[in-house]
């Protein structure tokens, strides 16, 4: 078998991005980490970190990573049968990659009390969704939550609903640029917000309104600054309903053009082979999503 | 004189994070744009971007953007007197680099008029402190919020004041951890949040209350996040007092030790020659921050 020793050692070199941390991790000293380190990559032939800061795992390093991942999330199954192997006494953690507008509303209401109940902790990763699942292809993270239905090789996807985007501003920048109405003249020289470069919300609600190519925008990559930008009257926005239920209901934020949603699908994409723990968090999403998230028409 | 042409395409592709949108926002076909990289790299005799998905500016590419930057911001200064120089006709773009918590937080109505009256359209670029200033080295930032005070060479930092955060957890949560009260044996079992690596706030408080050493520990990288995963229970993380005024009115969040802040300052960093509206703009944070910030002890 693999000499897991070598293997820890790399996952807190990269987990805690780098040496020093790993080492009080493990409770060990940085030279020891560094040997075994040294001694891996003696054994395979070929390094399995780039040396920078934080430390990256190279090509091998990576499958290394995906690997140790499934063997903790394998292990913990026999945990409660057989507790004295675990070695370690910590908690169970899980890295999970997710939408940044998923982590700023709904997800830590639904997975609350599961954690707590199962004493697990998590380690979130917000990435869109094409770097969400890059990272699941590599191991990196047990699960991703994403836009995308494509489960990678050796995972499943399940359908959780939809989050029901709304385009939104405030009444003052509504005032200042429709007064006389929203129209597609006038669209592309009103501020839009643009969370990065991959999202395509606005392109999209704007395409359906008839507008195509350029717009004037600003680019925010924070689900509340984002809301915060609207607010402030910066620019309009397709932001999550589940996020600004007060807004609407105190008319701080009005949509531009009334009743004219977006609904984004939610996909959860989980190891086959993830273990019990991570099977029980899908049954748990699975039954409890729909409480925040909208059914996919 | 360099030839602006090229200079543009290559921060249009940086900017804009691939050769096809850098073609849509410069009005040319992506060939055109692909020739103007290559003619570039062929003048200075070296690459000038990685062409990676996003590309990303080499050393001398960078140096290349820094100039650009810097060249925009003076022209706005002549753009009133001569506003038939510039053959884009579009508004001002000003990249900056600014910490999630003041992105989730005051930032927006800090800043929301001066955009709409100058017709400037931000580029917020989320980073911790260490990275922002990184990216204002290399030119990529026209400004950056950041708490060390310590400016980059030919920049100038000016204190805005201080965050205020405190250690917050929901009543449920003290309640199954801390039933007989906070002590430094209870704190490294009871989970806190931890917004990333670089992210040292729990440990300083943890260490001011003799806890020193591993914790148990959540990672969430997002300020909206942190709040719904405190008050969903999965742990205590120091938050901006900002932020949950309305939790601590309700007391749907609690501190953890009464009255126990922990203050961070602020500094906005900015390029001594960068141009009237940078200059305009610090002056108004300065005037205007301390609405939202307190003043630093």
């Amino acid at each position: 078998m693999f000499d897991y020793k070598l293997l820890s050692a790399l996952a807190a070199v990269v987990e805690q991005a780098g040496f020093e941390r790993a080492a009080q991790v493990l409770g060990l000293s940085q030279s020891a980490i560094s040997q075994r380190i040294k001694l891996l990559e003696a054994r395979i032939g070929q390094p399995v970190l780039v040396r920078a800061t934080p430390p990256s795992p190279t090509e091998i390093g990576r499958r290394l990573l995906n690997h140790v991942q499934q063997v903790r999330l394998l292990e913990r199954d026999l945990q409660s049968a057989v507790p004295a192997l675990d070695d370690e006494g910590l908690p169970e953690r899980l890295r999970i990659a997710l939408n940044a507008d998923s982590l700023a509303t709904w997800w830590a209401p639904a997975v609350g009390d599961f954690c707590a109940e199962h004493h697990l902790l998590l380690d979130l990763v917000v990435e869109d969704q094409t770097v969400g699942l890059k990272r699941m292809r590599a191991g990196e993270v047990a699960a991703c939550l994403c836009a995308s239905e494509r489960p990678v090789a050796g995972a499943r996807s399940v359908l959780l609903g939809a989050m029901r985007y709304r385009a939104l501003a405030s009444p003052a920048f509504i005032a200042r640029h429709f007064a006389s109405g929203v129209s597609a003249a006038l669209l592309p020289k009103a501020p839009a917000l643009v969370f990065g470069p991959d999202d395509f919300l606005q392109h999209r609600y704007l395409a359906s309104l008839g507008v195509d190519g350029v717009f004037e925008h600003h680019l925010c990559p924070s689900s509340e600054g984002f809301i915060r930008l609207t607010e402030a009257g910066l620019g309009w926005g397709l932001v999550p309903e589940l996020q600004v239920r007060e807004q609407l209901e105190n008319a701080t934020l009005v949509e531009l053009v009334p009743d004219k949603p977006i609904d984004v699908p939610l996909y959860w994409h989980h190891w086959r082979n993830g273990g019990q723990l991570l099977g029980q968090l899908t049954e748990h999403l699975s039954r409890s999503a729909s409480r925040w998230l909208v059914p996919l028409a």
